[in-house]
């Protein structure tokens, strides 16, 4: 799954920095985790195409998040889209959706269907789910998590060769049925399929202090991509303001047992970034600080 | 006056070009006209100011004109702004705002007065007017105009000395008053005044055909910024979308007799801008293609 940060910055845009949104690209399908202002822009020089299936999780309602969504609908519509548009995000999301299809003179091209959800399994796909949790800020946040389904298991060939199994029979046992081969004898699926493979997990914090819940949430994550406003030295401000400092963003990641830490929502008063870096490093190895456009192939485990 | 070229693409941003926004520092004022998505970032990094007492005029209510004044509103709150920022626009702009700020989670920290106004004279400040058009697009749109009044004559002390005006009757003379020497001899304020000398004047389209309004309300403008969308093989096409081309644009300049001309809206399909220029210089010289950034000193006739 490639997924890109399209826009990194906190509340406030900098020369470097767009605010928030992230743009996963599975198979087909564009998943967007918030969208701020500018962040079309991002995600046109990706080239990874705006014309997908899309669906974007807005975590909360506060302007840097969701202020995106309305150019993206109306560049959406000057180039003629015809696949629905799902928006995801906590209540009032759709009143802000369908305010902007009000008053913006738009000549819409799609449909556009908006969810209030909460905690819980908010969208459910044949082969993935997404799950969200409360986040702790000063307005109600969600937290999402892109589950994958378990694959099947690798078929394996050659043992279905030994097992003088026909090749005509080889599906059947690859989708886990049992097939009883001419001479009577019964094959289980599992004598030549291998266990079930996980799926990717991604997770997304939103804004907020560092929590169990979301903890919980990205546990054995491929990726954690976590709000890392502030340094230690602005602990105090981090709990005033419903953010989480690199060190904690860190320490959920380390308890998290996850695979990989992005660290987001970069304050504009950081030039050096290895401020963040550091104190997370020394909580959790596998870190990086986000930038706008940076990348990342996350990889299937076998 | 510095104008910036804040944002100069047509509907859809590319990597060079934002939405359309212009600014206009006069004295300690911003006047911005249109304010499309990202135009916040474009201004932030013109160090111009965002505290500044400051009034945006939007043309019209498509999308990429107006989507940048939500994200304007949550920055300038994040600052701590007290000023009030008053925003003008055609019919419609009212409820944009009033619904954006109704459904986006702000800290609003300052008043933001919506007036929503037609042709005329929209704006009367004591050194300032701003009029406005109709233009001709899919949507009602307004051609503004930020008009100087004229400024009192210059004063020239080396004639009121000839005249033996004593110096601490040289203020009356300069604002218009007459004033009588002890010798009985009443002198005139023209006597040592000049005539009036003209204030600036500073047109935009916003998207429209080309027309005799517009050119009527550009008349011997210091600076015409003008919807430039297309080249002449797209004739055709602007007709169809209600934007001008770039020889429309210079025709429209050349009728009004304006100082300068610079083309802007310019669509994203023009990596070689050579096209546009060239057909606009051969109906008038004095003209640029705006870019992202681009600046002008526009300065008093004397």
């Amino acid at each position: 799954m490639r997924v890109v940060m399209l826009g990194t910055s906190a509340s406030i845009p900098t020369p470097k920095r767009g605010l928030p949104a992230i743009a996963i690209q599975r198979k087909a399908e564009l998943i967007l985790f918030d969208f701020g202002e500018g962040a079309q822009r991002n995600l046109l020089a990706t080239h990874l195409g705006i014309d997908r299936k899309t669906k974007i999780f807005a975590t909360h309602l506060h302007g840097d998040h969701i202020l995106g969504i309305p150019g993206l609908i109306q560049t959406m519509s000057l180039l003629g889209r015809r696949k629905a548009l799902d928006i995801y995000g906590p209540k009032g999301i759709k009143d802000f959706i369908e305010s902007i299809l009000r008053t913006v003179r738009y000549t819409l091209t799609f449909p556009i269907s908006v969810s209030e959800v909460e905690e819980g399994v908010v969208c459910k796909e044949p082969e993935y789910e997404v799950h969200a949790v409360w986040g702790k800020h000063g307005i109600p946040n969600l937290a999402y998590a892109l589950i994958e389904k378990e694959r099947p298991g690798r078929f394996n060939p050659e043992r279905a060769r030994a097992l003088r199994v026909p090749v005509s029979l080889w599906r059947k046992l690859q989708y886990g049925e049992s097939v009883k081969l001419s001479t009577g004898r019964v094959v289980l699926s599992r004598e030549v399929v291998g266990s079930p493979r996980p799926g990717i997990k991604i997770a997304y914090s939103g804004d907020t202090r560092p929590l169990k819940s979301v903890e919980k949430l990205a546990e054995r994550a491929d990726l954690l991509i976590h709000d890392a406003t502030f340094d230690q030295n602005l602990a105090e401000k981090a709990v005033a303001d419903g953010h989480s400092t690199a060190r904690e963003a860190a320490e959920v990641a380390k308890k998290a047992k996850v695979k990989q830490l992005v660290l987001t929502h970069i304050s504009p008063r950081y030039e050096d970034l290895g401020v963040l870096l550091r104190e997370a490093q020394k909580v959790f190895r596998k870190v990086q600080v986000a930038e706008d456009l940076m990348e990342f192939e996350v990889l299937y485990r076998e």
